[in-house]
């Protein structure tokens, strides 16, 4: 998975594993950070690879050849952004308290301006194609692993990992892409929502 | 709700209420073909209101005289063609048949290519703007709140209208414009889970 060991300077606060070194890691930091700045200002759409050179002070052609084109660096950023290596997963005894202080960090994270606009770069940038998954969920199905297997432990029933992705995550992105409200209080009512489910794995 | 009373002349067989007349409707009919041509082969943030007006033959400035923008009229072209008023309402005699069924009709729709990139145009549409509620769901709630209070009639305890768009609709459409796999069966799967949850009602 080369998107984990990827960042975004501006967010994570400690490198990572699989960091490329030297000159590459350069390019790609400040190749990062000039994606971010242009994504505070511009449409994803009016973004190109010739403005994110200039800012980044680097060869289009170095770009290019990295990245392929404008949206494949617009997804690759846009995963980055999706997988802090900073995020203390919430343990607060209750599979309920987990999911609810969890989906608050994740509502409080993608209804910000600059992290709503790479999301929305993200649905332009899939023209065209079918996923098996999305990759921005890779950490996310981890995480709800971790936590579901702790209630387990605990003798919690749980709803499934899939379950939470479909009834937490996806109205959640699916609000905020489409412009519509979303806050901490409707995350909690999703999470309310999945817990008074019957679990998939019961069926 | 003058989204309501238009329609895409591709798909929509009859025509409607409040519908303009004359040198108007004419002009809409081609516009929203020209914008439902231009969709089959273009990406959303590739269509312009120039390009537009050549294929519909009208005058430029009439097309930005009437939708101001090339976001507004995409908007208004997305919305008109979620509010089919071809539909048939399932009635099968429970809740659980009539959502099956409905789940089905919308999902065997949305995943047509050109429906999904009309959804991609209103996710990049969204840009800089917070809505109360998505207009493209207004049909979709009334549909529900009829189904669901049939439900009532019957004497079935139901989940609430909010319930199924937060449950079954939003993870449909971001599977959709996330471009995840999307199918009947698991149009299938969401509708089982909304069914199992305790109703909002009863909390």
């Amino acid at each position: 998975m080369p998107t984990k060991s990827t960042r975004v300077p501006t967010h994570a606060s400690t490198p990572v594993k699989r960091r490329p070194g030297g000159r590459s890691a350069r390019v790609q930091d400040a190749v990062y950070s000039a994606v971010g700045k242009l994504m505070a200002t511009q449409r994803p759409d009016q973004i190109t690879v010739p403005m994110v050179a200039e800012l980044a002070d680097v060869n289009p052609t170095s770009v290019y050849r990295r990245w392929g084109d404008i949206d494949a660096l617009l997804e690759e950023v846009a995963v980055a952004a999706f997988t802090r290596e900073d995020e203390v997963l919430p343990d607060t005894g209750s599979l309920e308290g987990d999911l609810r202080e969890w989906a608050r960090v994740i509502t409080d994270d993608i209804v910000r301006p600059h992290r709503t606009r790479y999301l929305r770069a993200m649905v332009n940038a899939r023209d065209g194609v079918v996923l098996d998954a999305c990759p921005c969920w890779t950490a996310r199905r981890e995480q709800l692993a971790e936590m579901i297997s702790r209630a387990h432990t605990r003798g919690e029933r749980t709803p499934s990992v899939e379950q939470v992705l479909d009834h937490v995550i996806a109205p959640l992105y699916h609000h905020v892409v489409f412009a519509l409200p979303a806050d901490t209080a409707y995350a909690e009512r999703l999470v309310d929502d999945v817990l008074s489910m019957r679990s998939a794995e019961s069926r």
